[in-house]
């Protein structure tokens, strides 16, 4: 069974939320594998992976709302402290909604439901380069 | 090392919490891997796997009682503009709790502790019909 | 592809915070693998599994206090009249923030942030001492 790692690049403007659902979807296609797994992954701290429906209602209102109602971002954060940085909210937002995400292909597609989108959620306060990591792992 | 994809149905009422790791146990047994990782996800935006122990207290209390106290479900969410549905709670949940989950096993056996149940939570407000889907990778 | 099961334990205190990421960091050498994913993975109902940049601002100030404001410790959770014991936030927490964090790794590196650490959170209220399960799958 391979092995094989897919990036693409996206850049960001504080607290986008980005539908990668294609991106991932023509990764899949480059290696070729029927069946398997892949881990989507964000490698930092001020950034998360997840599932959603990806339409106006729920990304622009309902999502940044709950997030802004259970995280609060302009707080005076301990973390802020540290650095003199001003990012505390972003940080336990990814650490709440975690920077990793493991899907099932199968027959070459993604099992995903038709109204749910593979989104990556920028929580930093200023505009971010970001690269996602698609492990892919089949046959 | 083979890929082996089961899946199993639930029918579930609004916000139900289905103890499924007997479930996952017999799939993996009839896939006769020995080692690996198994992948339990729930193809849909209103729906989520966790874990946690399965007994009243938690399922039929503290968990909906959480759930509801971060994520109200009878609010006007904006969701429901979007499609005049009403179901913008059950969105939010699975955005948060996420619908997937990997979880190790080894000689046959899911690693799991002794009070620890792998659970899908309906979040939609309609009796549904689900297909969890289960892939296996390992040898 | 082989399959390789790694282990290690943690002696916990109550609300415990630990950076796991050497450990497994280690666990991924001795594996000799190059290319692939690890579940870390934790056997139990009161602790979890995430990612954070592991500095005191956040781990021992923003990220306590955000789970006891969603997740108040000392308060009379249903759980506990199921058992007479007191770990019903420990439930709560553990449930919200999964037992489970997938993690690609290449070139025998894990993909990871310069400012995210794996970290394992003791959400019991008594000392414990927890085993967690790293479970490569790589080439």
């Amino acid at each position: 069974m391979p092995v094989k790692l897919e990036t693409f690049v996206l850049n960001t403007q504080p607290k986008d939320i980005v539908d990668i659902t294609l991106q991932i979807k023509k990764a899949l296609a480059s290696t070729l594998l029927k069946d398997g797994i892949v881990c989507v992954f964000t490698a930092s701290s001020t950034s998360a992976i997840s599932t959603t429906e990806f339409e106006p209602g729920l990304v622009q209102g309902d999502i940044p709302k709950f997030l802004e109602k259970i995280i609060p971002y302009d707080r005076d954060y301990d973390h802020h402290k540290t650095w003199g940085d001003h990012n505390g909210g972003g940080h336990l937002r990814s650490f709440l909604l975690h920077p990793s995400l493991t899907i099932p292909f199968t027959n070459s597609n993604l099992i995903l439901g038709t109204w749910q989108q593979i989104i990556f959620l920028e929580c930093d306060e200023k505009n971010r380069t970001r690269t996602v990591y698609c492990q892919f792992l089949g046959e």
